[in-house]
């Protein structure tokens, strides 16, 4: 390497998207630290580059952005393929530029840490590719935070992501899971389209045996978020109504 | 439920354990609403008192403690058993009996979330058994920051612990670990008690194929800290030193 490049800093937002709670201040959910360097970035790449001037709004709101915020610049994310596959790196290049000229860049997801359970990594693996430092600002998961919420086993786990809509195909999907999970005492996390949160859990409920525990964590860090932590046969006795437009976190442990 | 019980908190801590960063700010990695909430806590489980009453004397240098130090109660987690399972949760609900008499709880780990790749998950189910909310407020795990850092698979992750001691042994399992990355295309994550550290790499750079993409994350959030992402290929030929006194995060991801 001959001259310094810029660093690509993966900056975590609130996990708060799409809820009432996503006007509250944001440092009562992200380190100082994390919006002082959010604040002097004049370079992101992000999903989307509507809601990541929002979240510069709530950087300032706090932390003065060092630019005014049309001064800028914000690239989106290719697109995700289609079946869950990840983008090419093909482009990352071309995202990665201003680095590669001296200038640090911000990596941004809708909510959470960018590259987790979300499009992203392509991008860091261009970094590390270009030798452009890469540096991960802590943040929470929401996966991560519903795995300490659930009580089940959090020295071995596994996220796989969204499970078929197809209902034979989920749960066969879901009874994998449940024999992954006893042979090897790991727990299972998946996630939802929030309007398939109810769907999801019936699945669960149907498929699972009576004595593996499920979780499910809505809503977390928000007013009114939970995390419901329960022997299937007791989800069957006494069901709870999930929200349809909050997403939730579903993590299992064979019993 | 006849009566309102307390809940239980589960706070992060920083990730600088064991560094010389140790001394920074903790408004710099943790949010400002966290460290409120820690600051109001009167009850305490956790890994090790003497720790806990370091990490509150960080809290109490950015919000004033609500109670002297000295009258906080802390009171420190049974041991794990020897082979890494869990401890039992026959003890839980004595170590719960504040929050159900009305009183909040913080649970603290050494370093990041607690009950993630850590004890304490014990306790959460104890707390879901008797019916005392469990609140996790975000924090970053090292897990997922090395996660994110890695540019590997961030949609299909397993978090697997320790690799066994034994030289065959822990060949075995990281080709193992290899065939199951390549069977989901899943990122495997793994730690390693930091004076292994390079032990961990020179066997992993023995077992894994040329073209399985290797990350390691050393000192996450701390000065000097660093990620490596590359095909075990080019670390092969050009091999770095990892630290031995600092927590390293190894992921791999079969090509």
């Amino acid at each position: 390497m001959n001259r310094p490049t810029g660093s690509l800093y993966l900056v975590p937002n609130a996990l708060d998207l799409g809820t009432e709670g996503a006007a509250a201040p944001l440092d009562a959910v992200l380190p100082l630290g994390v919006l002082r360097t959010a604040a002097r970035l004049e370079h992101w790449i992000a999903e989307n580059a509507k809601s990541t001037r929002a979240f510069l709004k709530r950087v300032d709101a706090v932390v003065p952005l060092g630019k005014a915020l049309q001064a800028i610049s914000i690239v989106e994310l290719p697109r995700p393929r289609k079946g869950g596959g990840r983008p090419s790196t093909s482009n990352g290049a071309a995202l990665l530029e201003p680095a590669v000229s001296g200038a640090d860049i911000g990596l941004l997801s809708e909510a959470g840490l960018p590259a987790v359970a979300d499009p992203g990594s392509a991008i860091v693996q261009a970094a590390h590719d270009l030798g452009v430092p890469v540096v991960a600002l802590p943040g929470a998961s929401s996966v991560l935070l519903a795995l300490a919420a659930s009580g089940l086993n959090g020295q071995s786990f596994s996220f796989v992501g969204y499970l078929p809509v197809d209902a034979a195909a989920r749960s066969a999907r879901i009874r994998e899971l449940e024999a992954l999970s006893r042979r090897a005492s790991q727990t299972q996390l998946m996630i939802e389209t929030p309007y398939r949160n109810a769907a999801l859990l019936a699945a669960l409920l149907e498929s699972l045996q009576s004595g593996t525990r499920l979780s499910v964590s809505c809503g977390l860090t928000v007013p009114g978020g939970f995390t419901r932590s329960d022997a299937v046969a007791a989800w069957r006795q006494r069901p709870s109504a999930l929200p349809h437009d909050i997403p939730a976190v579903f993590s299992l442990l064979a019993g």
